[in-house]
């Protein structure tokens, strides 16, 4: 086979967004080989202009003969653009890797966290979806926790960084902040309520149970990546706080196996993509400004549960922009490039 | 009686702290009735002067004398000076209310939530202790359902406040998110990592087993004030945000009994203290500066858990300074007049 053949056409759609732009630094920090690279994105930014290794570069409108051509797609466009143009692009022959939530509960898609579940990429059918944020970072940790005591039940509450919510979050954060600063009550747009010196108890839209769809994707995600049945319960209550970037989560797990937390410490230890950062003698533990720009899964306050005989409680921190949307897309580009699979 | 003998001589320890300020400002708000009044602090703080009523007055160094002929002593000044001032107080007949957790879980001292456990006040021998902040708020709710539903575990994620931490960490949050908004980073002093713009999931020191001293407090003072034996197990992530004032908890309670959300939502709604915030199809929950300010424990996000049979979510909020210190502090004071205990 020759060079040209062993490496891909890739198409970044959605490359003007706040993780579009994190896949573009990823796939150059990760070296990601390719034939050829194209930046798509809705019509109302196409036209604009992207830099990217150096050069600047044109972004060209998401059509359907756009992804004539492609190999593999690093979509983040949204989960109406990639109900759009997914099926298209898998007809296609694309591999179409997405980060919206559109195609993750459909049983034909694989849903990966690429170093935990990559065998399930052999399923895929032509679109592969990337896990929600909330839900990516903690499966890195639990896949290790689970397979030395098998997880029964899991208690979570998260603290979600605003990022999450795009750029408009962002700068309505600074602005916010800004406002209260001069003792002004500032009005809100991206969130219902303020977010600025506050908490929001909220995150995606509410379900017909009282949890919101983010909480949900918690447990359904969870359970569909790592095999588990019905019997294992997941809770989660997702919360937004005034952080730019890093979701941190204070997770409860209970397990079938009995577990100790100074062997279930070294268990994390050897987890892949999972630093464990948990010193409390020495006030170490991960905050997530300090996960901000990184790829670990960072976990720290590992100690056995006092609520559950067979419990293991430990706070969990990582960049919602990477381990939770662009890193693992990129991620999974690259194993479904290494295991031939476009 | 006359008028003189049913009014007590109430003297304010650590008047001029965050909390202290707030036991003022309820002392007038709350119409507490007294014979007389005195303002006492450290000999740092001793000569300051500091207005009550449209008056100011001098604050006095709290020494053994200044006890003599008061008879409630509404304390707020710290463990150090509640360990050296309570039992001297106490001998000279006051009743010591503190807010420190110096005496909480002395055997010899009723550990109460007003409207809650006040029957404990009668057992209290010159020392009454007011809960820590966190576990203030939660009990309202909870012994509501604990009286219907008997509680059998409960799992607590925290939202802290910085006012939690006292006038410098206030002034800290401040000055560290300026500092990051003009793109530097911030050294820390009040606490141990930037709090602006992060989450530290630490509050207090650490215990042996893992957990902080704030989240044990939350195990063990809820167990006393609810008089819950060993069997109910109850396990707390502490989390300080950037928050100044209002302390949000993410909780997970188990029940012995069949729970279902709607009944609970009404079973709330009477509980004293409470007030259910919880319209989900409007985007009605309770947010932290919503009530910063206010009285109630507000209780929202009501679902039925779906990580247990009998199993109950909600997001509890409110001001840590009010409910969770001074609010309760004065409630209690008000407790022992009414009850005649002093």
């Amino acid at each position: 086979m020759s060079d040209i053949k062993n490496k891909p056409n890739i198409a970044v759609l959605g490359a003007t967004g706040v993780v579009g732009r994190e896949i573009l630094n990823i796939l150059v920090e990760n070296k990601v080989e390719y034939n050829s690279i194209k930046f798509l994105a809705s019509s109302r930014s196409a036209g604009s202009s992207i830099e990217f290794k150096g050069e600047k570069h044109t972004v060209v409108e998401a059509t359907d003969e756009a992804f004539d051509g492609v190999n593999i797609v690093l979509a983040s466009a949204g989960g109406e653009t990639s109900k759009r143009f997914a099926p298209v692009a898998a007809s296609k022959g694309c591999v179409f890797i997405d980060n919206s939530s559109a195609f993750r509960m459909d049983k034909d898609v694989p849903l990966v966290i690429a170093g935990v579940n990559d065998e399930d990429l052999k399923n895929h059918k032509g679109i592969i979806a990337n896990p929600n944020c909330s839900t990516s970072q903690l499966m890195l940790p639990l896949k290790a926790l689970d397979e030395k005591y098998k997880v029964k039940r899991m208690i979570v509450s998260t603290y979600q960084a605003v990022s999450g919510a795009g750029l408009k979050a962002i700068n309505e954060l600074t602005d916010n902040v800004k406002t209260n600063l001069i003792g002004m009550p500032y009005e809100p747009s991206a969130f219902k309520y303020e977010i600025g010196f506050n908490v929001i108890p909220q995150i995606d839209v509410f379900c017909e149970n009282g949890y919101t769809k983010e909480e949900m994707k918690v447990t359904n995600e969870t359970r569909k990546i790592l095999h588990f049945d019905e019997s294992v319960k997941i809770s989660c209550t997702a919360v937004r706080v005034p952080v730019y970037i890093g979701h941190s989560e204070a997770v409860t797990v209970e397990f079938e196996n009995k577990v100790d937390s100074k062997e279930a410490r070294e268990v994390l230890k050897t987890a892949w993509g999972v630093e464990v950062v948990d010193d409390t003698n020495n006030f170490i533990y991960p905050t997530p400004k300090d996960a901000a720009g990184k790829n670990p899964v960072y976990v720290g306050r590992i100690r056995n549960s006092i609520a559950f005989d067979n419990g293991l409680d430990f706070f969990c921190v990582a960049d919602n922009l990477r381990i939770g949307a662009a890193l693992n897309t990129v991620r999974i580009a690259q194993s479904v490039i290494k295991m031939n699979l476009w």
